[in-house]
C-alpha cells in the first residue's frame, strides 16, 4: 500500500455501492484518524457509465471493463455487484493479485465461499464479509466473540427483510400475498423478479454463512431445507392468528445427534415469542450461548447505509489488523432428512368442502390415527367452505395424503416454535 | 507474566465470582489454545472462608485479607465484589503494581472511574469492564465498534432486570409494587435492600458509563435525572395499558443543543414500542447511528454465567491484545435543568375526590390554561374516587400545582416516548 492513501476498488455501484461512496466520504476525517491515511476510490466498475446516479462521482473513475480494476492498483476491492458470474471471476483474480476483498455478496460466499476462504488465505488477503448477513446488525463479530468463549448450540433469526414486510402487511392489513406484493415493489422492498427473496433463497444463503461461522461447517446448499412465502394465504394468517400464532419466515440453524440442521421455512410462533415482535423489513437474529443464555439482536437488515456502515467498518478494521488465516469452510452433507420430525409440533392448516369433511369425520379419523390435537379452530363460511387451524403432535405425511385423498382437504403445516425452545 | 501461566486474582466470590470459575473451568481448553497459556485463579478475596459455597475451590485460594491477594502477584485482577469502599483502594493498589483488572461493578466506575481511567493509563494497564453494563449483552463492544463509523446520537435502553420484571408482574397480574417486590425478593431477582435497583441507582449507573462511551464525557451523577419505580401503583399501570401504553424504566443519553442529557425514569412506551416488548428480568439496549440506523439488542442483563461471560471474554480479549491508552473519562455539569421540557407529551395521572373535581372542571382548567390533551381516560370508582389518565402536551410544574392545590388532586405525570422518535 502506499505511504499515505489506501486505493480502494469498487465492483458495482448500485444502492449500497453508493452508500459506501457517501460514507466513506461523511467518515474520511474519523477513519483517516484511524488508519493513518485517507482512503480513496480509485476505481468504480459498473454496467453502464453514462447512467445518472445519486452519488456524485468523478466520472474517470467509473469503467464498465474489469481489466481497468485489476491493472489500477488496488490495495483492496468492495464488492457490492452481487451475482455468482461474473463475479466469482473478478474476486478471483484480485485475490490471486494480493487485493483485499470486502463483500456484501451472501449468494457468492453461499455457492464459491469454501474456494474464495482458500483462496484468500494461499494469497495471505483479508476476506470480509459482515454486511452479506443482517445488514447493519454487527452479527458475525458478535458470534466471533461469544465462540471465543460460550458454545453456541442454535442460531435462528428473521434473515430477508422483504419476506418479513409482506407478511407484517399481509397480517395488518388482511391483504393477499399478490396484493402486498406488488406494494413492495413499488415502495423499492421488493425486486421486479422476487423469487431470490420469497422462495427463501436469500435467508438461506445468510443462513449458510451463519453455520460456517458458528459451527465451522454446514451443510450443502442442496441439503438445506427451503420453503418460501409465495403460497401463504389470508386464511393461514388469519388462522394462526386465530390460535395465537404469527407466521414468519425463520432461518435456523441447529445441532442435532446426527449433525447440524439447516432451515428456512414459513414457522408459527406464538405471538409473544421475541420473534414474532419483530416487524416491517426489519432482521433478527437469536442465539443461544452456553453460558450467556438467550441473545437477540434486531435492526434493519438491507438498505443503503445499514448495509454500507458494515462494509465501511470492515474495510477499517481490516486495514488495522495483520493477517491471519481464515478458518476453512467445509461442507459436510446431511445424514438425516430434513422433513418435520414426527414428535414436533405443527399448525395445520385444512381447507375444504363441508360435505366432504366434517369436523367430526376429520378428528375422529386424526385421533384414531394416534395424532394429538392440542388446540383447534374450525371456520365454516357461507359457501360450505371448511377452514381449521389444528396445533398437533405426531402427524406425518401419511395422514396428511389420507385428509387429501378421503376428505378432500387441501392440507399445508407449519411447524411450531415455542416459546421454551 | 510467567511463561505458561496466566495468574489471576478474585476479589469477591459471590454469584458472580463463582460463574467466573465455572465459565474458566468449562472453557480452559478453549482458553488456553487461544492464549497459549492456562488461566490459573491464584487468590481470592472473600469475607467467610469457612463459608459453603456452590462452586468447588481450594480452600488455599480463599483469603480474607487483602494483603494476601497484592502479594501473590497476580497478572490480573478480576473485581467482582461490588460497592466502592474499601474495592476502590483495593483496586487502585494492584493497579499501581502492574495489574490488569476485569470489573463488573458499575457503581464504582460510575463513582471513582474517571480516576480510574487515569490510573490505568499512567500505569499502562488494561481496565475493561464489559460485565458492567447490560451483563452478557456485549454492549460495549458494539458500540466501540460502531463508534468507528457512525456517529451514534443517542442511547437507550432497559438496564435493570429487577425493576423489568417487578413492572412485568404488576402489569401481567395487577398486583402492587409491595406484592410483587416481596416475590422478586424471595425469587432472588431483588436483594433484601431493594433501593439500588427499584430507586434507579443501578440503570445510572450503567447509563453513566454508556455515556462516557458514545460521547467521551458524562453528567457528574447528581446532574443526571433519576427516578424510580417504587411509587408506580396498579392505577397508573392500568390506565397506562388503557391509553395504549405500557411503563417500563427507560435510562436514556442523548445530545441536545445544551449539551448531553442523561435521565433514568418510568416513561411511557406505546405498546408497539420495541423497547415495551422487552419482559421480565431482560436487559435491552437501543441505539441511533447516523449510518446504521436503530439497531436493539436484548438478553439477560444479570444473573450468574451471563455476567461471568462478559469477564471471562474480556479477561482473554485484554490478554491477547496490546496496551492502548483508554480514551479519558471526563465529567461536565449539566447547563440546563433535567426537568420535562414543556413540549414533551406525558402521560399525567389524576387521582382525587369527584366531589372536588369533575372532569369538566378539570378539563376546562387545563384547556383555557393552553394544555393540549391528545387523549384521555376516565374512572369513576364506587367510594367517588376519579382517576383520571391523559396524554397531554404543555403541562408545566404550575399546572400541575394548581391540580394539587384547588382540585385536590394527586398528579404523577411521566413522559412519553413515541416509536417514532
Amino acid at each position: 500500500m502506499s505511504a499515505d492513501v489506501i486505493k480502494v476498488g469498487l465492483l458495482g455501484l448500485g444502492t449500497v455501492g453508493g452508500g459506501v461512496i457517501k460514507t466513506i466520504r461523511s467518515q474520511q476525517e474519523k477513519l483517516s484518524a484511524r488508519l493513518g491515511k485517507r482512503i480513496e476510490i480509485v476505481k468504480a466498475l459498473v454496467r453502464d457509465s453514462e447512467k445518472e446516479r445519486a452519488v456524485q462521482i468523478d466520472q474517470a473513475i467509473l469503467t464498465t471493463d474489469f481489466e481497468d480494476v485489476l491493472k489500477s492498483d488496488v490495495d483492496i476491492v468492495v464488492e457490492v455487484m452481487g451475482g455468482v458470474e461474473p463475479t466469482y471471476d473478478y474476486v478471483r483474480a484480485l485475490i490471486e493479485k494480493g487485493c483485499h476483498v470486502v463483500t456484501a455478496n451472501k449468494e457468492l460466499l453461499a455457492k464459491r465461499g469454501t474456494e474464495l476462504v482458500e483462496l484468500a488465505n494461499q494469497h495471505e488477503v483479508h476476506l470480509a464479509y459482515e454486511a452479506s448477513v443482517a445488514g447493519g446488525i454487527p452479527i458475525l463479530s458478535v458470534l466471533r466473540q461469544f465462540l471465543r468463549t460460550n458454545d453456541i448450540s442454535g442460531v435462528r433469526g428473521i434473515l430477508n427483510g422483504t419476506t418479513n414486510f409482506i407478511l407484517t402487511k399481509m397480517e395488518a392489513e388482511q391483504l393477499s400475498y399478490q396484493e402486498v406484493l406488488k406494494e413492495a415493489q413499488e415502495l423499492g422492498y421488493a425486486e421486479a423478479d422476487p423469487r431470490s427473496d420469497v422462495e427463501g433463497f436469500d435467508a438461506m444463503y445468510k443462513l449458510y454463512i451463519l453455520a460456517q461461522l458458528v459451527y465451522g461447517e454446514s451443510l450443502p446448499l442442496a441439503d438445506v431445507v427451503r420453503k418460501g412465502i409465495s403460497d401463504l394465504s389470508a386464511g393461514h394468517i388469519h388462522i394462526a392468528s386465530e390460535l395465537g400464532y404469527r407466521i414468519k419466515l425463520i432461518a435456523q440453524a441447529y445441532q442435532t445427534e446426527q449433525g447440524i440442521r439447516l432451515s428456512v421455512q414459513p414457522t408459527m410462533l406464538p405471538v409473544v415469542h421475541p420473534l414474532a415482535q419483530i416487524q416491517d423489513a426489519f432482521n433478527a437474529v437469536q442465539l443461544s450461548g452456553n453460558i450467556v443464555g438467550d441473545l437477540l439482536f434486531t435492526g434493519r437488515g438491507a438498505g443503503e447505509l445499514p448495509t454500507a456502515s458494515a462494509v465501511v467498518e470492515d474495510l477499517a478494521y481490516l486495514l488495522t489488523q495483520p493477517f491471519a488465516p481464515h478458518p476453512a469452510w467445509k461442507e459436510i452433507a446431511a445424514t438425516q432428512s430434513g422433513a418435520l420430525q414426527e414428535d414436533q409440533c405443527s399448525l395445520c392448516y385444512l381447507e375444504g368442502s363441508c360435505s366432504s369433511a366434517t369436523p367430526d369425520r376429520v378428528l375422529h379419523f386424526l385421533r384414531t390415527a394416534g395424532v394429538s390435537i392440542h388446540k383447534l379452530k374450525v371456520q365454516f363460511d357461507l359457501g360450505g367452505v371448511l377452514r381449521a387451524g389444528l396445533i398437533t403432535s405426531g402427524l406425518t405425511a401419511e395422514h396428511e395424503a389420507v385428509l387429501e385423498s378421503d376428505f378432500g382437504l387441501s392440507v399445508r403445516c407449519f411447524p411450531v416454535l415455542e416459546t421454551a425452545e
